[in-house]
């Protein structure tokens, strides 16, 4: 099994979180995807492929302007 | 033209302006409805059916548990 874990901001509400869910398992839709809501929130990926910073920026920016938290 | 406004709480973000304007827009399906995002939010309803607080109350809860202002 392997985990990665992003650090989230912009996400105000569960809208949010299954927006952000919603892009990220398009992008790795064999893996398990979680987001947790917080200041950041917590985006976690378990068995996924491997996804770059970059990837999840851009999906993050699908889902309606989220960024990586700095 | 009749314009009806309520007072919102509990909207933080686009996602729940959506979700919202969806719902009013079930129960009011001929009415121009328009969401602003603040605190509290503010609901605009024209040319509605005259909706009661008590629909628009239970419209906000299908929504996604938001509350009119008090």
């Amino acid at each position: 099994m392997t985990t990665q874990t992003f650090q989230l901001d912009g996400l105000t509400c569960g809208h949010c979180v299954a927006a952000v869910t919603a892009e990220i398992t398009a992008i790795a839709p064999s893996a398990q995807v979680a987001v947790e809501l917080g200041e950041p929130s917590t985006l976690t990926v378990t068995d996924g492929p491997g996804l770059t910073d970059a990837q999840v920026a851009a999906a993050l920016d699908e889902a309606g302007g989220y960024t990586l938290h700095a």
